[in-house]
């Protein structure tokens, strides 16, 4: 046995874009029984020049989806980057988990060596696939989702790391 | 070719802890410059009721030891958690990294299926292997090398996201 290219991406990306949602609904219902403006919570940012709670979900969704896309050698879906609020948070992480699901394992297995490419305002980045996978995409991904993490825990949510890392 | 349960750990985790010492270094020139007391940037945090900078790098540290040790099936070295300062924190980076050196690929290739069990304060926790890997021991290590990097960004410092993911 050994591990997949497929089991080491689609489901962790899925797990913990489910585990993103739950966090993202403890936020609504805190915004709620605080009476805090929900733009509030979603402009927060932990530093003037860090980017907003909501940027973090958005980059995190798109991490997850090129991930997946990438290795699968289709094209990554455009989002339009238009969030305005929770729930359209929600949708865009929907939207993720559900592309996310419709990759088959067959499409992403043996991208260990596939040519990856990634586009930046400077010259693209280019990878294989495993390095693209475990030093790229899974520690960008960890990022922004513990980002938004950290900015709703700054703003006093009452989350703890198992919401994070998900029930077992 | 697919992955082995040692690509996925060791180096991911040494080449991160690298990274994690480059910003350690940032933060100490940092601290010089500006004349900050470094026990300002040691004990910050994002909220009263979370963990301080210093322990975000022990428990970072501590995941990716632990990590390397239960794969493989040795015992997880124990450290004193009694730093207090960067240099402190600085070796104990270095000592993690030349522990997950000292692994060698044959003792963690094929620890999929292996039994882990993680001491809590609780119940312990038992894993197979891979699912230890995937979505307990990669997700907390990034989690809190992330939240020290916040830490240090809230403070200040002037790091960017390349900072984290290092260099190519």
């Amino acid at each position: 046995m050994t591990i997949s290219m497929y089991q080491a991406s689609v489901p962790v990306l899925v797990r913990m874009l489910g585990n993103l949602s739950a966090i993202l609904k403890k936020a609504v219902a805190y915004a709620e029984a605080k009476k805090i403006e929900p733009r509030v919570l979603l402009d927060g940012r932990l530093a003037p020049d860090m980017l907003s709670f909501t940027r973090q979900i958005q980059i995190a969704t798109d991490s997850a989806k090129g991930c997946g896309a990438r290795l699968a050698a289709v094209d990554v879906p455009k989002f339009e980057d238009n969030e305005a609020s929770f729930e359209e948070l929600q949708a865009r992480v929907a939207k993720t988990i559900a592309f996310l699901n419709s990759l088959r394992p067959e499409q992403i297995d043996g991208s260990e060596d596939r040519e990856v490419t990634i586009p930046t305002r400077d010259q693209p980045m280019q990878f294989k696939g495993l390095p693209y996978l475990l030093n790229f995409a899974l520690p960008n991904f960890y990022f922004h989702v513990t980002t938004a993490y950290a900015i709703l825990r700054h703003n006093g949510l009452d989350i703890g790391k198992m919401d994070y890392l998900g029930a077992r």
